[in-house]
């Protein structure tokens, strides 16, 4: 792989990732039409092989790690790249968990006759090829491959170029899995050159790529969207929010606000903004700041909070903007319900807002009125996330409204036609 | 209105259009809140108006008619132009019958426990802003308000230049109504300059304008697909195909092939490419050529199907591609199954194909392989269409894959948010 590489020089690349497309392309056509069975073999050995190969995974990763330590990668980016035994064993246990999905492909719903006769439904089909582009993490491509593959499409992958060693070597486990159960290679493929033009080319492919999932900080995806010809299922950054009504029950709010901001810092549905509403301020903000200088966690409030909460740093606008992905919390003490609303309306980035609330017309409003990707009522922002929604695993987060919005299963790597059953109809 | 038309210059467009989509963005709260009787009170409005304003409206297309003869319009776009008793009935029905159907926003679906106590499900919800871009129809101004109100989006609608006086009048109609149902005018905006600008902006304005629907010609739709910020619902061209499987009820296969080719020549689902399978060539192709005789429809075949019907005109490869909207048909004796889907794959653009056959295999794989947006057995073409799939109404036909495939009604112009329903759940 290495060869190839050095061998792509710039002037290659358009050429190069076409070619990927093309094979891609022809490799869709396989794909969307193997049945349940055959996508299953490929996967449960896909994470057998992950298994098997073990060291060569487990060595592959020790070349980027050492490239990365040389090349000065901070302690985070180090983390994410890691391989170990106990992270190979969840990669194979997520392929494993995708094979026990059920199949979406081919599905027929709301099948009804017509007046004229005919037959009408909606038949669940694949996108066709997907473009993957993400960051350190290398489980991200035995992930990905898995859930297109299980979707009946063809995928591209272009990892980041710190873990390209990682993730050719997880393409081999992949191309083993996909070659015993007599599936054609091409079906996930991944780009062996790191230079960033590649990326420049996927996202401009539209005869070959159906659509570009970007993975990754919130400055690699609206570069992507910005200069993308092909469409893009975007997963931008999360500004969360709880709002304590004036009607909540307190215990549940003191919960739910903790587990909202602590329970994980650096994720996309952790809480970000904290909204009270002046009539229980006196009362939950106290417990609630207790609760958050116990946990190391920095807040910032408005006037009407620091008047609670004497040592409390002043928030500025900055802050109603800001995604933190820290132990920092901003707190903004409102009139009323509308008050929260507007506010979530000015700042939330759409993502996951929740309202704690045991009055009945203000969780309907909440519901009906905020826009947000997910909507909740007495429960922790937290719980945005397609495992805990149920849908066996996830590629993403949508912060889109077209095609998917929220957490991004199998059914959002799909499509629906039209099947219609006749016995000779004609339109008259 | 040709006051405000002569006044914006081409230095304004961009503010023009900018203050449009602030306008239709704060209006979008108010109608995406709207309840259901609210909006069908606007919509049954509406229709009255139209109505009501006849001689108006009359008038109005009387000048756009003049402008249209002057400048030299042709009979088709002068035909689709005019507004007439019967047409202005139908336009007015038509609202009326998008207020008899149900409302999609608010619906929740799909809602269930999950085991961490939380109840989750997903609730249909507005895109917010759509912006419309169409040629010469008028009565699209009044469909596409009333499609747009219905599903709680707010509108920009820019139609063609020639029917501006025509369309500005049914606008006065749509502002009537919803000031007598109490909602804000800017629910529904026409674009009031003629300039080709215009569209330039719209399609730019990523930040007011959620999605673009071009109706009209395929020039304008790849034209604005190419340039567009904004997200683009297409609906490009159709290729159809019919295919008369050896298997083939040759009575079912007659008046399919009949109907799909001749029962309205213009339309995008109407058949342009008849492939026949060679064991059933012989008896069914005489047939039919007999009928499109009738018809007045040119044939154009392969080979093969000149051995049969000696008069026919070769087809060259450019026919393969045509979307005639002519009484012209290229005809195609195939070998097999096979060869059917391969040439369909090849040539088709994706809109409607289908295959007439008694054969249970063959029919299931017809509906598996072909990958259009309508896939039928042993029914024409042209019943791909909203009213016939029971949408109730339509705004489109997308030729996408993302979002929306097929027949676009309310439904398309909605999206879908989580809810989360607890009792205090945090994650652990």
């Amino acid at each position: 792989m290495s060869k190839s590489n050095q061998k792509v020089t710039e002037m290659d690349i358009p050429a190069y990732i076409t070619s990927l497309g093309q094979r891609a392309r022809g490799a869709a056509r396989h794909i969307a039409r193997a049945d349940s069975g055959q996508k299953n073999d490929a996967l449960l050995a896909i994470a057998a092989a992950l298994v098997a190969e073990r060291k060569k995974l487990l060595s592959a990763n020790q070349k980027d790690m050492e490239a990365g330590k040389q090349s000065g990668l901070d302690a985070a980016l180090m983390d994410r790249l890691e391989l170990n035994d106990e992270r190979i064993n969840g990669m194979a246990e997520g392929v494993q968990q995708i094979a026990a999905l059920a199949d979406p492909i081919g599905e027929i719903t709301d099948l009804a006759y017509r007046p004229s006769g005919i037959q009408v439904g909606r038949m669940r089909v694949p996108l066709g090829v997907i473009g993957i582009i993400y960051e350190s993490r290398p489980n991200v491509t035995a992930d990905a491959a898995a859930l297109c593959l299980k979707s009946g499409n063809a995928a591209i992958l272009r990892g980041g170029s710190e873990a390209l060693y990682s993730n050719q070597a997880i393409n081999n486990c992949i191309q083993q899995g996909l070659q015993q159960a007599g599936l054609p290679g091409d079906i996930v493929q991944v780009v062996e050159i790191t230079d960033r033009l590649a990326v420049g080319e996927m996202i401009q492919l539209q005869e070959y790529i159906d659509v570009i999932i970007p993975r990754g900080g919130k400055g690699l995806i609206e570069r992507i969207s910005q200069d993308a010809r092909v469409p893009v299922i975007k997963h931008l950054h999360g500004v969360c929010h709880v709002y304590i009504d004036k009607a909540a029950d307190l215990d549940k709010a003191e919960a739910i606000a903790v587990n909202a901001k602590t329970q994980r810092y650096g994720t996309c549905n952790t809480m970000e903004t904290l909204l009270i509403d002046q009539a229980v301020a006196g009362e939950i903000l106290p417990r609630l700041a207790a609760r958050y200088k116990d946990a190391g966690v920095e807040m910032r409030g408005c006037d009407q909070s620091r008047a609670i909460i004497k040592d409390m740093v002043t928030a500025t606008e900055a802050d109603w903007d800001a995604e933190y992905l820290a132990p920092v919390l901003s707190i903004k003490i409102v009139d009323d319900f509308d008050t929260a609303v507007s506010h979530i309306q000015q700042y939330s980035s759409a993502h996951t807002e929740a309202i704690v609330t045991e009055d009945y017309s203000a969780a309907r409003r909440f519901l009906r009125e905020v826009d947000s990707s997910s909507v909740m009522v007495n429960a922790s922002t937290r719980f945005a996330d397609g495992f805990e929604y149920g849908l066996g695993a996830e590629i993403g987060i949508s912060t889109d409204k077209l095609h998917v919005r929220g957490p991004v299963g199998l059914e959002g790597l799909t499509s629906q036609k039209y099947v219609v059953f006749g016995d000779g109809q004609v339109r008259s």
